[in-house]
């Protein structure tokens, strides 16, 4: 892990957790917000805090931010992020993370210069939506555009079964990765382990078998 | 699939997401925003889109909610939220999933039946930190407290090496799910797989384990 001293411009909802979650990893977090309120509530939670408009220039100068690692600029509004990226970018700061809140914010904040854009809200309302699909979805990761890992909540036709028994590679080409019983993970399970109705169970396929899957198994 | 028609309140950017995902995926959806402009937008992204006050109850009434399968509940602002929300689980909605913008909203919203609530900002930051950390850390499931699916960028030591001479599963107890070269995906590659550097690889382990081989191969 090479990184190490992080800032983070805007404690919004997004901004405060990525401050918090690096802060409590143990980095160094320099929080930045115009609003005193929210700078008095990040005290805890971040190594330096300071309140202050990042747009004005001589301001963002003054934090000497040129020798942070990465700064991640969380502002709302578009005009304000575009202009402390643009300067951040100009000041000599090696990796800006910018979150856009519209495609086209996202387009601009590229266009300047920002080393990676986010878009939390988007992305999370697509992860939520996919889960309240099925209510067995719990989690995925896209590892390709066909292909992901899935965590699902055992249901259906699973329960009660051996992996032999299911065969589900045979039948949908699709891997059992893990089984999480409780706090316990059995990684790799064996043909013989059985699904129990309040299993959680990892699984790797293309998006096609894995909800064809779901479909003739009924979770 | 048994969940069909759905309906999102408040089409801001997590909202908007929501709504399109769903829409998108074949269900049918209602949109509901106060902000004319906004309903404009989302016509060709839902099946309806009404302008309209979500607090009035009146109005909250004549939408015929009742039927719905889900509602999403994505006000930001903390009593409108509520108020809505209380009066969705009034009428007889189901299933209310709503969005929380506080710890505090988030206790609120469960208090008054809430049947899941959401943390869209908190937990994208916490996952934009957790990448930020390894560039190399793209995605991941928390599978249990300890153990997690990740999917990493192939890096350090790792790379023009075989599994075998790797030796993930003896000396850190990390097992390798999955390679993705470009669009391919070899699931479950043998010993003799060759990491390249611009693989992507999945790994399952606990995240001490997976911290500890991310650390001494210099990932
Ligand atoms: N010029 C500025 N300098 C420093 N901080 C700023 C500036 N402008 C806005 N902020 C802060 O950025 C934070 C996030 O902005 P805002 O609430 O508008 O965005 P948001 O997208 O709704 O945030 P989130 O969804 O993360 O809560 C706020 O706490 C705000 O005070
Ligand atoms: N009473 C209401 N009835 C219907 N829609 C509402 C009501 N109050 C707010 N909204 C809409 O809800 C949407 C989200 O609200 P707001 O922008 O305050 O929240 P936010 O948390 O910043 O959203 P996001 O982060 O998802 O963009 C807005 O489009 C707003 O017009
Ligand atoms: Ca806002
Ligand atoms: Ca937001
Ligand atoms: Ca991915
Ligand atoms: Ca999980």
């Amino acid at each position: 892990m090479p990184v190490r001293e992080f800032a983070v411009i805007g404690l919004g909802r997004f901004g405060r957790a990525v401050a918090t979650t690096l802060y409590d990893m143990g980095f160094s977090v320099l929080g930045v917000d115009v609003d005193e309120e929210i700078v008095q509530e990040m005290v805890p939670h971040a190594t330096h805090v300071v309140a202050a408009d990042a747009t004005d220039e001589e301001v963002l100068r003054s934090l000497g931010l040129r020798n942070f690692d990465v700064v991640v600029v969380a502002i709302g509004d578009v005009e304000a992020s575009v202009l402390v990226t643009l300067m951040l970018k100009e000041i000599g700061v090696r990796r800006v993370v910018a979150k856009a809140v519209s495609e086209h914010h996202g387009r601009v904040l590229q266009r300047i210069g920002a080393d990676r854009v986010v878009f939390p809200e988007r992305d999370m309302g697509t992860r939520v939506a996919q889960r309240m699909v099925s209510a067995h979805f719990l989690d995925y990761i896209e590892v390709s555009p066909d292909v992901s890992v899935v965590e699902l909540q055992a249901g259906g036709d699973m329960v009660g079964k051996s992996l032999e028994q299911l065969r589900l590679r045979n039948r949908f080409r699709v891997t059992v990765i893990a089984i999480r019983r409780g706090d316990d993970v059995v990684v790799s399970p064996g043909a013989s382990a059985v699904i129990e109705a309040r299993d959680v169970v990892v699984v790797i396929g293309s998006n096609a078998d894995i909800r064809r899957m779901q479909e003739e198994l009924g979770i």
